[in-house]
């Protein structure tokens, strides 16, 4: 094997395929990032045995040329070191494989030579089904990621919990999370006839969202029964399925509510925010909420130690009975304000045992439920 | 106790205050912010009772109001909640004490409550004797600890080690930092008549060149028996000294050498940092230099288990003997290298046993002495 190739196009590849490589694993090749040369490509593949990220850097890139190819071949070199050495080479990089794994990576005047790992030992990617796929735009599916994926468990006692529930259905495609206390939905509209439901775990979505970070265009999703896959024009991240029933979280939305409120996004942010300042040191961050003369909320907390805060926030709209008193985990409150855009969010509640069903107003396809803590 | 204040102001003079108090002590009022009133001024304390900041917040700033005393009084408050509510706070703050230290802190339509200390309760600071005092740019005094303080030992197994040596005689300042494997020296012509010496704990000169990092102006330096006072505008700095004799270390520099070389700070820089790879792998961070056909430098560190990485530097001149093998801790060179900003450096060699000399090229007031590592 023997490739020179463009640094920077190389150190990004590098840091991309990392994300899957974990530093504590009992698997000494997984410390290493596969490096495979073909005729047309140099394809880079990084992994923890659940996710593996896969990344190809063409021979040109707007017809400049990034990458020349001496010899085909594949190698596993050590993802720490490589990203360390490659990060701080001045220059176009020359890597060349001598036949004992021996890796010699040269750029100007610096010659680095690194001990690999056989490739043949390397795990093999998982197969992807060409004929089920969904195309989503980047931008859509960080959005869907980012405003459902905070929300799973993250005890490991259930696993199914520790996933994100997407479903197909209809020309739609759902995504749900929930670690029992809070649950967020997501919908979105798809053009695509496909069928089926997996769970995907939590920590795969968030790197593929990291990964997405910088990317525009699209990306396809393939599903098979234990793997489901994103593939974008130069990146692959196959991520394993969590096996188990998930359970039947639309069947849990209230269908009527005792009093109905439309309170601003951002100011309701900033007053749980604030009020959480003395909720962390009790136990579950408990933020306590009240209708005052029937057009005020009062936001408090209190620490019989330290102190307590409080503040009364204008109300645009109530409907429904004026008297509540409801305490919840402040973290989750803001974890579901944070993900909302929109500027207003209407809050329905159905008493101060029953959970809170917020929605954005004027997006139909979004949702949260946080049940209550208990206030004695 | 009662003022109202301008919330970026208290929050500046908060945040300030809070780099001397430390989270762990087991002397509870010390976890807090003593905050005093009176007619002209608002002052803020902080302190570990090793260092003391003080900041004072005076009734105008460019002719417009930012503080308002209605009664003089003092409290302490806790630092950890003082920051975190009034980082939150919308807009100006007004605070009031009642008779038994229960400070409310109001903004907008936000009341916060806080149990206070007895202020009597907190440590007086140090005094300062006006009579002998030294007066610096922040600039010139920011560069002083900042190419000096780095280099003071870690271990507190000899305390004066841990300590910079100030020195002042003949209208000259010299600061002296060593952990008896590299030392680093930084002269400078002040216009005071003053001699003495003392030993400044290396912290409380890192924690005050992070406080003065947006400041331009003045400070007044005045030392006691055994504390040392930095004074600015608004901003008071006390430190505890260390008792002991310090070593001497102008006595240890060479003076001949046997092989002497000018090379790019920068160049060489980049070239221990990325030779350090392998060198963090075993003891010392071993980075071996070498001379190559008396006219390059050969930058080398290796791992048996991982690899090795080498690189060749033209130097700019040299002279003496053209045989060097020698060694060093790579972190050693790197901190005294980023330390210096001049662009060509001069490197005297004694002898593959003997420490190195760094001289910046046209700046006879700073020089760096390292010791080499054993190669075998």
């Amino acid at each position: 094997m023997e490739f020179w190739v463009n640094r920077d196009c190389f150190y990004k590849a590098i840091s991309d395929v990392s994300r899957a490589v974990s530093a504590k694993t009992s698997i000494p090749i997984l410390t290493g990032i596969q490096i495979i040369a073909t005729e047309e490509k140099l394809t880079l593949v990084g992994s923890n045995s659940d996710i593996f990220i896969e990344s190809n850097i063409p021979m040109t890139i707007n017809n400049e040329k990034i990458l020349d190819i001496f010899e085909p071949g594949s190698v596993i070199i050590s993802a720490k070191y490589l990203i360390e050495i490659v990060k701080k080479l001045p220059n176009d990089v020359h890597v060349k494989m001598n036949g004992r794994q021996l890796v010699t990576i040269k750029s100007d005047d610096i010659i680095t030579t690194l001990n690999g790992f056989q490739a043949d030992d390397y795990p093999k990617l998982p197969r992807i089904d060409e004929d089920a796929s969904v195309r989503l735009s980047n931008t859509e599916l960080k959005e869907l990621i980012n405003q459902t994926t905070f929300a799973v468990s993250k005890n490991e006692n259930k696993p199914v919990l520790t996933g994100v529930y997407l479903s197909f259905q209809e020309k739609q495609l759902t995504l749900a999370a929930t670690n029992s206390h809070r649950l967020a939905i997501r919908k979105l509209f798809i053009e695509a006839y496909l069928d089926g439901a997996c769970i995907v775990p939590g920590t795969s979505l968030n790197e593929l969202s990291k990964l997405m970070q910088d990317e525009s265009g699209h990306i396809h999703i393939y599903i098979t029964e234990s793997y489901i896959t994103f593939k974008s024009v130069n990146m692959t991240l196959y991520s394993r399925l969590i096996e188990g029933n998930y359970p039947n979280v639309l069947g849990l939305l209230p269908k009527d509510a005792k009093t109905v409120i439309t309170i601003k996004t951002s100011q309701l942010l900033k007053g749980i925010d604030r009020a959480s300042l003395f909720a962390y040191e009790g136990k579950n961050n408990r933020i306590n909420i009240e209708i005052e003369d029937g057009s005020k909320m009062r936001i408090s907390s209190n620490s019989s130690e330290v102190g307590k805060i409080e503040e009364l926030q204008n109300i645009k709209e109530i409907n429904g009975q004026r008297d509540l008193n409801i305490a919840f985990d402040g973290r989750f409150l803001m974890d579901a304000l944070k993900a909302i855009k929109e500027e207003e969010i209407q809050l329905s509640f159905g008493g101060s045992m029953r959970p809170v069903l917020i929605e954005p107003i004027g997006n139909p396809n979004y949702l949260h439920l946080i049940s209550p803590v208990r206030t004695y």
